[in-house]
């Protein structure tokens, strides 16, 4: 019986973990560990799927386009790799993260910004790259903007006040419930209006992002949120393409189903084909979240009490999503040895409390010196690390 | 009337934020923003009231040690203007801290280390420094030691299955409730004595570490848990040193009252002076927290819904104790306005919606590009800051 993670690029073959058609434990053996895989292969299959579901939904050709948003994973290699499939542009949030992009290859009008809480100087900076697409959050943003006479259409980050974040997490509400700071308001709509014509800009996108991490379950509230958005989409006639967002989640845990695209892409479909908008998304899991492996070495495996634990040479610290957010990452042995599982706990090297990668995890026995890959690990992982206890060394590899 | 954090290093004067004689705004506009100000006097001053209170309680002279744990702060600056004080030695959990306290001026015999999952390779690098105090958290980790002949002498990291967390935090759960990967459990301590026996180790430490930020109110607490600790204490009559582990709070928000020292000290005085035991403590919040200031920059002021945002020039990144653990920096202006407070949140320039400095506060009147302070942001921030959206770059400074 396959594990609930199996799939044709990631999966046991004669006991061994083989990812992108390499066997793990070679990789670990060649390249050490902590390091960070990353599958092109994946990452290009994860867009096509984006594409796909589009295209079938009347978004043909130039009616979607997919921006991927760089603060999820920054790897230069994959920057210049993804550029070089023409498969996508990129969503950005900082200057810097911009710069880092057009390094990587790609044009400034191919980068797609949306950004919070901007000084001067980052307005500054932004203002003299001809071409860059600029969504404002804030009404003095649009301000900012528009003294900088830097672009004569814009998009307008909405905040439609309702949103929907994975498994009710707090952490990942971007918008509903308590007032966030992304995104101007239906109260403050009529104003971030009159804000753009007296400074000549044209409002061409609406943009708006809900929540993170969202799968099939989710799609209902989804859907609701959506509709408060079309209120603002109606307002401005200008408008031609609305921008959703990302949030798009991949299976953390074996209850997990994938998100159904066709009818994620339905719901698009129903809104937006009548009023001949051009899409646009901003995935940054969905895209490279499960093109990633953290590949670690067991330094002891230890019963403490209770609880059998299993140390390795990695802590919270390269990758925050398991302890931080409570997004776990499916330990996963290179090796599968013969013989009954052991129910383990998977802890980190750093003297913090929630150092802890996997709670109480059935797996194949582990022993020193083993190899073990955690999955999903490909966005918000290398790209949030911190050298905390000065543990903060890791490699990166883009399998091609 | 006085702020609750206000005293004679941090205070108002003629409406201008004054740490440690100097004006924070003069500070910011010679320096810029984002930048960590810590202050040497302070933490002398931080590290002095820790040695009278040993003293007082009758752990005087050489029968008390301070071990600062550098992993809350380890800009090289402050280690170094540590070093020189002689008033504290160092408390390290990785390899590459002890090298970088060693590179900062401490000797491998000034520092303690405790750690937890280290590498054979981690064992290596420790077992070759001349006098490294070394406490084993794990039957593994004695056998390492033991194998490479390195130390004569060693502590014993316990975990008395009791803890003290501050206000209930799981995160900071050290100890107590769910068995955790820290220290040698009762049930494995027969075993640990034996090893150690075996490669002729003598066990004059007992280590332990129970929680952190804790204050008067959960001192009743802390109590039971050295409680517990006796009996591993009794076990072995080679021990001459009990190292009661770091965790003293600061108060964070206005109801927090100030850690009681001499309670603190009591309690220690109580158990251990009659064992004729020496004390070690490794504060690390309780020395250098409160001895830093983030200064940041206000970029934006902006009513979005019914919520007064100010939006600042740097994110969570920096910083992470407010938005992670739930510790939050109360901000006060560099400048006090006349006029009425505004109740406002302060939500920094990254792109996730955790990145909230402080909700609804009570501030005297903000504008764009004035100077913000956030107290409290000397320790756990600039050490464990990333580079997430490439919002990385901040700048410290150690005011002597």
């Amino acid at each position: 019986m396959n594990a609930w993670w199996e799939r044709d690029d990631l999966h046991y073959k004669d006991g061994q973990l083989v990812f992108s058609g390499r066997v793990v434990e070679d990789l670990a053996r060649q390249f050490g560990s902590p390091s960070f895989f990353y599958s092109a292969g994946r990452i290009a299959a994860n867009i096509g799927r984006l594409h796909a579901a589009l295209g079938d939904a009347g978004f043909g050709g130039d009616r979607h386009g997919v921006n991927y948003a760089m603060k999820a994973n920054r790897f230069a290699p994959l920057l210049t790799y993804l550029k070089t499939t023409g498969l996508c542009t990129v969503d950005a949030c900082s200057p810097q993260e911009v710069e880092h992009a057009v390094g990587c290859g790609f044009l400034p009008e191919e980068v797609s910004f949306t950004a919070t809480s901007l000084s001067d100087r980052d307005f500054d900076r932004l203002a003299r790259l001809d071409g860059l697409i600029m969504n404002c959050d804030s009404l003095y943003s649009i301000r900012k903007w528009g003294e900088r006479g830097a672009g004569r259409g814009i998009g307008i980050r909405i905040n439609p006040a309702v949103g929907v974040g994975r498994a009710q997490n707090e952490l990942l509400q971007y918008s509903g419930g308590r007032t966030t700071k992304f995104g101007i308001y239906r109260e403050q709509f009529v104003e971030a209006i009159e804000l753009a014509s007296r400074y000549g800009l044209t409002i061409e996108r609406i943009h708006f992002h809900t929540g993170c991490g969202y799968l099939t379950p989710q799609l209902a509230v989804w859907e609701k949120v959506i509709e408060e958005c079309l209120w603002f989409i109606d307002q401005v006639d200008t408008v031609t393409t609305v921008n959703v967002g990302g949030g798009l989640g991949v299976p953390h845990v074996p209850r997990d189903e994938p998100l159904d695209l066709a009818l994620w892409a339905g719901i698009l479909k129903k809104h937006f084909l009548p009023r001949k908008l051009r899409i646009e998304v901003e995935p940054g899991d969905y895209l490279v979240k499960d093109a990633g492996l953290l590949v670690l070495t067991v330094n002891a495996v230890e019963k403490k009490k209770d609880t059998l634990f299993v140390g390795v040479d990695a802590g919270f610290n390269l990758a925050v999503e398991p302890a931080v957010y409570g997004l776990p990452f499916q330990p996963v042995p290179a090796r599968r040895r013969q013989g009954e599982e052991d129910r383990v706990t998977i802890v980190g090297n750093i003297n913090e409390a929630l150092d802890v990668w996997y709670t109480d995890v059935p797996l194949s026995p582990l022993a020193s010196a083993d190899c073990l890959a955690l999955i999903n690990a490909g966005a918000y992982s290398s790209s949030m690390a911190s050298n905390h206890c000065m543990r903060g060394e890791f490699r990166e590899f883009l399998l091609l």
